[in-house]
């Protein structure tokens, strides 16, 4: 029989689970003192809530559950979708707006949510790349000023830290700036899209594919396309200091807000965080309508956090508008880059076949009461062999109990390697 | 749009999710002494390996996932199963035995298991009973003594109690004294399964109940019932200082091995944890081999927690059979018992709307420098309204900035209720 987990899914093994546990915490802990507090959404949710909810490709990707009760042998000409009610939920953030929807009256105003959970998504299996993982967002609900977003991005720079994911940079720009660089451009309303999504592959295909691109699939004239590569270069790496200045001086359409807000951001966040200005950052998502945001680090290809405001959102849940801002580690990518175990102590209470398995209970149990990690191991095979196994194991120390002991024997350390 | 999430499944609020943390945090520390590492599994499988495990019922409540790549109408006649190729885990122990069979080349022998995760069961939704829950599963793998079984005993209750659910007793019974009882009462060995079912439901529907399903469903002959209701009532509310002795009277064909076994257990539970033989204890699952146990608590009308010893059931995926034992914890049902939440404390940042927001970020920079969970929050409507929401909302203390501080207040404690 095969035994390989379900295609693009992977069981994880005690060190794997050690080291995202021990990363986790510590994201946890500052995420604490950031005020986020944690809720949990079913991975459930009603097929037609995850259906056109601008998630973009992802939708495309949704594992569908069939409904209960239905006939053995299906139907001629039955459309696939009359069986199917349920869907597996392909990222945090739909479910999370449902859950403020319903839940609002109970939520403090803002609310600071914190979620760690599985996603799915039927994506071609990759290298690093599974079909179900885990995210681990934070979100601020109903804080329409930038006070969101710097919060957002000050926890998230010190999770990352907390995590041991230093020496990352947080690269910011803003929709609605996109938008001014597109109509200061002259391109016509209904190519923003188009244009958003050609100018989001710049880092992968260059100046010369996003012209291309901008020429023949979103169908621009060369004359904006230069206007609009001309404009972005104009404002690629600017000093913070002078940041608010020359946007103004580039774009005079772009509201005073985006300027206030840029500059809030870049007075408000602390010294340790370092951020630039990124005119070519886009963001995959349609729903962002503010402030977005990736934080890279050099050891990772991508980003290793991704963020914005998507202050429309909830509304189409809700009726209301609700602003709203979030953030999301990529927790999959940096334990990853980590991959350190944390440290763990263990004890291997070794006994023979004859030791009365009452005296082994009872050494564990006096080794346990001082809070230590303790596992009785039948002895086996060549005494040296086998303490060679414990250490593999991720033992540390062991006590040997011969069959005719009253004592245990004297605590013993494992070496680093099999002796 | 309806918000409620999708039928049978909940959403948890933060001070649910808070209580449910801080008791897993409780039984990850106790499992953690006992020697068992966290592992997890994907929550979807292959279909097949979730059909015919003996899963009893739960087989019928799977969630089935649509095939990727399906033509979107379906042609005539085609069965359901063949648009189906994966599902949603309806337990761990599954999961868990196709797991130890593909990587129990790099896990410790034996291995301690323990598992913290969703699963899945399309039951007709009712007060307490959810689609999706979790499930908190200890499992010893290739350890045949009865050791595994005690030291899953011991563990499971010290769990319990650091948990908060005190006064528990454990009940344990054997599956090879059950068809010893069944031998015993000269029930043909093909009843034996129905026998046990209608067994199971002894503290559900009496003994008239039994008898009657035990005649009627089962065919039993009315002398093979008496037989075997005199046997079991014989040994219930033993001592268990005489258990072995009373056993060995009571069914002259038990096997020495169950005998000592149990002398075993009894002896090796320490002092604190209370525990009796219960010879009407069945468990659901067909899986089971050996001793069996449940864990009762005054204040749960069911048990909180069940497991037992199923040597056979890893052989199934493997080829070769492992000795195996387990025990889960009913975490749904333990949270609902405790449902106090732990102690949290909380800051609010009360700011007016034109304080300036550097001032706020730089406030609570330096409040969550101590450790603290710290939120800004701007000032709306009457201060002690204000202040009661604070309060209905887990704030423990504030701070108020004005618009023209140059220092914030000084903290002040929220009280428990409204002013």
């Amino acid at each position: 029989m095969d035994l390989t987990p379900a295609r693009g899914t992977r069981d994880l093994l005690p060190s794997t689970v050690a080291v995202r546990d021990h990363v986790l915490a510590r994201i946890t802990e500052v995420y604490r003192r950031y005020g986020y507090q944690r809720i949990e959404t079913p991975a459930l949710e009603n097929i037609e809530r995850l259906r056109g909810r601008d998630g973009g490709e992802n939708q495309k990707l949704i594992y569908e559950v069939l409904r209960r009760g239905l006939e053995p042998t299906v139907a001629a000409d039955t459309p696939l979708s009359d069986l199917v009610d349920l869907g597996l939920r392909f990222d945090l953030t739909v479910p999370l707006s449902r859950f403020y929807g319903a839940n609002r009256a109970s939520l403090p105003q803002p609310f600071r949510s914190f979620q760690f959970g599985p996603v799915w998504r039927a994506e071609r299996p990759a290298r690093g790349r599974y079909r179900q993982f885990n995210q681990c967002d934070i979100d601020i609900l109903g804080e329409p000023s930038v006070l969101a977003e710097v919060e957002l991005i000050e926890a998230t720079s010190a999770a990352l830290a907390a995590a041991g994911i230093e020496g990352t940079t947080v690269r910011v720009s803003d929709r609605r700036f996109l938008s001014a660089v597109a109509e200061h451009s002259g391109a016509p309303t209904e190519s923003w899209d188009g244009l958003f999504i050609a100018l989001d592959k710049l880092d992968k295909i260059g100046w010369d594919g996003v012209r291309k691109e901008l020429a023949d699939r979103v169908g621009l004239a060369a004359q904006v396309i230069d206007r609009l590569a001309e404009t972005i270069t104009s404002v690629q790496g600017l000093d913070a200091a002078k940041l608010a200045d020359q946007l103004a001086g580039a774009l005079p359409n772009l509201g005073d807000e985006v300027l206030s807000d840029l500059s809030i951001t870049a007075e408000g966040l602390p010294d340790g965080v370092s951020w630039e200005f990124d005119p070519t950052l886009v963001r995959g998502m349609g729903y962002y309508t503010g402030q977005i945001f990736e934080i890279t680090h050099p050891a990772s290809g991508g980003s290793v956090a991704g963020g914005g405001r998507y202050d429309k959102l909830i509304g189409r849940f809700l009726g209301t508008d609700v602003a709203a801002c979030g953030f999301s580690i990529g927790f999959e990518r940096i334990v990853d880059l980590l991959a350190v175990a944390p440290e763990r102590e263990a004890v291997a209470v070794l006994y023979e076949s004859d030791t009365p398995l009452t005296t082994v209970l009872e050494v564990a149990r006096t080794l346990r009461a001082d809070g230590r990690s303790v596992s009785p191991v039948r002895r086996s095979g060549k005494f040296g062999a086998q303490l060679g196994r414990l250490t593999e194991w991720g033992f540390t120390s062991f006590v040997h109990l011969r069959a005719d002991a009253t004592e245990p024997g004297e605590e013993r350390r494992l070496g680093d390697k099999a002796p």
